[in-house]
């Protein structure tokens, strides 16, 4: 792996022949990324030319110090979403305010990817479960599109939550602005049919091209459509933004969810692309350059940024080789800056809406919960309990509850093991090598031994599980008063802490006093070690060392045989 | 196990025999409770006459309902310690309000032992890691002991949290009171010394009888030294405490935190005694009995409750048979309360605090951060960490620093698991039905195969580790060019979620697409029954269903030359 902070590994090994395809997809993703970043900026609460500074200089960035090479960087919408979520409660949206902290939270994004990323802290992303994600993303996805509804409608809402939303939107269904919502909903099925039917088509472009036209021919915005307006022209200036520490206390939570949000759908989109050309992505070296591109956009005046998925692939498929296809994306973007904006001040919302509400429509996943909930319903939960608490309660605490869900639904299962009651399958007798020993619920042809009660628990062992173990064993041995002995296979315990450890002696010590022979089987090198350091060694070296469980259940045969011997002599 | 709410299971067969030993038993914990009961009332920031309150119903609650024969419940100090932590941000410690909101706390840590009592709840309590109580303990009983120290020295401090308290001491020995100091120290080394080497003398009645006299004969009182003064006398009158519901809610966190830690507590002092008289102690139905002992504490203008460890110790040494012996020292409290009370006029504070001191002087253990360092040093950190989280940062914050803690070192070690790459012991070749396969790196005679790569993921797996596995499986692979094939043992994969199952296949798939051969072996119940239902047996019919690690080597061998042959054909 490279280190995180190689500059441009593609430009050392540069051939002149991905030039040309590097151009065209730049270009490509240029004219969808224009009316996007409108759209997104205007999610995110932002003036839409912010969403044009978030997609120049931080693609360079990225393009600098990232590791995907066809990953195309920019606003996308949850991170729009999250950005408005946690800015919205400190400031007006659309204020100078506003527009502050959400280049601060852009910069703290920034600095905790970028310090995650040199930490090697890449690892943590494994922690959000792929049911969490798909629940969270699904549920955003609806409270994005229903965010959009007033702009479709025509008209404001009082409402802000996804259901109070849904409500008002139906009961003043009478002040529909009709003329907006018939832009708004034509564009919609335009950008639907056109992504099904004709892929190849920049639909999002014909879209704005189209409804400009129409609103500035027809002088529809003087009949009462909501126009973007005057777009100011010229480069962004860059600037440090200036808010009080108590606001960048408030962002900390947004900024720690944003920057494994943003960082997760950008992993999960370079290693899909990645997987295609059979190469590698470095998960702390995608940390850096996305951190990297987050400090540039904040820097900007704009906000946070991440790899996208449905730009990617577009930027895959029209045959970006490099970075260098993102730095001519973001020149065409500065060009359009400096020259285009006028064009755009005809452009209705609704259209930006439209493009949100297309952009979001794939992202509910509906064949992941019924997948979940065949193999297995635990995980099925997890995701509705995140898409429930994301629809409901909002964005950082759905994300939130579902990661506690379903870590809490791992403790679960860990501390209330299975626990197998083995017996030694038949036709394996008498070859006292290698007998095969199973689950006696399992495999019913598989006898327990007359003597001895032979138990696997099907868990590491550790403070949470430790009385669970004792619990059950106790209560075998309760259920079997002719057994004289036990034996327990630690073949499946992969790991084993302290405080179980003293309990499992705890355990042998109570069955010792009550005369029963214990032995354990197949232990392994880890769980060997933390009982060498107890002292196991010497104090149990005669029971705690047979490595199979023929070997140990000989043993207690036969310590068996020679205590009756003494109790006859 | 019987019901949580069988009545007094002791009663129906009792023998008169055992009444003498009852009454005995009784009487001694008495003797030891009525000066405890007072000390630990002012340590919990009650009027002394609330620890006495605290000791009648309450224990005849707990006789009639809970589950150990020789538990004795009363007040206890890190219970009283919490109290004083939850309700001195509320109201003035001793103040009208304070005993209204302890006894409300007392109501709600009642209510919800009951409840989990109720709803089998107490298996919740195996998320305490015992190395997280010991840390705690210690933490709280060093916290206690300074909390006291103002009582020896004979002044206020204005310092209330552990460090400032004794720099502020330490800064103002000057106006130490000696009279004060040289009775709370004389008491002191009189309860150690008596505890070590007279440990059938009734010390804690004797240090306040002599105390009490001293004061009283010299008018030590006249000349500075705090008395307990006048002691109401008379029973309790049952009551509904009265407190506004905002201060409810926020004795919430500490109502869960007695009512975890109390039981807790309780318990392991119950397991400790039924463990020499071979009995077992139903966790839920104890939940049950202190649940009803708290309520009843509420009721009467006291504070929360549970078994203590060193009270019943003595109750069982001296001969407890039944619950019966609660109930007399019940009887005995009362008859304190009705007819004693005058003699407390001339107690000592000083006292109380010694008494105070030398209970929770045994709490503080060096012996298991020893050990735990010893055998592993992550359960020693969790130790630590609570230990120093506890004494910093209060007692609440410090309990929950610590289950979180030792919570994540569980969740970090599960999410990147050993993986053991897999070798057949030389002595088991060509014995093709059993081959032993060890770990190459602790079996240097393990031979790892020429053509095929064999490791054994050492986890359970679930989402966190699903990328883990994939990730060592492809460093693994890479290293040796040579290699056809992979086999994965399933052996120690306990248990399986529908995330990581989906990871395991797209490893298959995208081997598959290398041209390796793929096959895993030894899968267990559990996680057979989930590979089903995602549709393995289909899928996977021919190479996920191997019953022993030789049959999947020899299964892939044979694909290999199946597959050389054709090449040559």
């Amino acid at each position: 792996m490279s280190s995180p902070l190689t500059l441009a590994p593609w430009l050392t090994r540069y051939h002149r022949r991905d030039f040309l395809s590097d151009l065209l997809a730049g270009l490509t993703v240029a004219v969808m990324l224009v009316p996007q970043g409108m759209a997104y900026a205007m999610l995110a609460g932002m003036p839409p030319v912010a969403g044009l500074y978030a997609s120049t200089l931080p693609l360079v960035a990225y393009a600098l110090l990232g590791s995907s090479r066809a990953l195309a960087v920019g606003p996308v919408a949850i991170v729009s979403l999250l950005t408005l979520a946690g800015v919205a409660p400190l400031a007006e949206p659309g204020s100078t305010d506003f527009i502050a902290l959400a280049g601060i939270l852009a910069l703290m994004v920034g600095g905790l990817q970028l310090a995650l990323g040199l930490l090697r802290g890449g690892v943590l992303v494994a922690f959000l479960s792929h049911a969490v994600v798909s629940g969270f993303t699904s549920a955003a996805a609806l409270v994005i599109a229903l965010s959009q509804v007033h702009h479709l409608l025509g008209f404001s809402l009082a409402a802000k939550d996804p259901v109070p939303v849904l409500l008002e939107a139906f009961q003043r269904l009478g002040e529909v602005h009709s003329t907006t919502l018939l832009l708004g909903l034509s564009s919609l099925i335009l950008l639907l049919a056109g992504r099904r039917w004709s892929p190849r088509v920049p639909m999002p472009l014909v879209v704005v091209v189209l409804g400009t036209l129409t609103v500035a021919l027809a002088g529809l915005d003087q009949a009462g459509v909501k126009i973007v307006g005057a777009v100011p022209a010229g480069l962004p200036r860059p600037s440090l933004p200036q808010a009080p520490s108590e606001a960048v206390w408030a962002l900390f939570p947004t900024a720690l969810t944003i920057a494994f949000i943003g960082f997760l759908e950008s992993i999960a989109v370079a290693r899909s692309l990645a997987a295609r050309e059979a190469e590698r992505v470095d998960a702390d070296r995608e940390l850096v350059g996305l951190g990297l591109s987050n400090l540039v956009a904040g820097f900007l005046a704009a906000f946070p940024v991440t790899g996208g998925f449905s730009r990617s692939a577009v930027n895959y498929q029209a045959g970006a080789r490099s970075g260098l296809a993102s730095v001519v994306t973001a020149i065409l973007v500065m060009v359009t800056l400096l020259a285009l904006t006028p064009l755009f001040y005809h452009l209705p919302q609704a259209i930006l809406a439209a493009l949100v509400v297309a952009a979001v429509v794939g992202l509910v996943d509906l064949r992941e919960p019924l997948r979940l909930w065949r193999v297995r319903r635990a995980d099925a939960l997890s995701l509705g309990v995140t898409f429930l608490a994301t629809f409901l309660l909002g964005v950082e605490p759905g994300i939130l509850v579902g990661v506690a869900f379903s870590l809490a639904i791992f403790l679960w299962r860990s501390a209330f093991p299975h626990v197998a009651v083995m017996g030694r399958l038949a036709d394996s007798e008498g070859s006292g090598v290698c007998g095969v020993w199973r689950n006696v619920l399992r495999h019913p042809q598989a006898r327990p031994h007359p003597r001895l009660v032979v138990v696997r628990p099907d868990a590491s062992l550790y403070f949470a599980n430790a009385t669970w173990l004792r619990d059950v064993v106790e209560r075998v041995l309760a259920e079997r008063e002719e057994v004289r002995g036990l034996v327990i296979d630690l073949s499946a315990v992969n790991d084993v802490d302290a405080v179980a450890l003293e309990s499992l002696e705890e355990l042998m010590h109570e069955l010792d006093l009550q005369g029963l022979e214990v032995h354990l089987a197949a232990m392994k090198g880890p769980v060997g070690d933390v009982a060498a350091r107890a002292g196991w060694r010497e104090r149990y070296a005669d029971r705690a060392y047979h490595l199979t469980l023929d070997r140990a259940v000989a043993a207690a045969e036969a310590a068996l045989v020679r205590r009756e011997a003494t109790r006859e002599a």
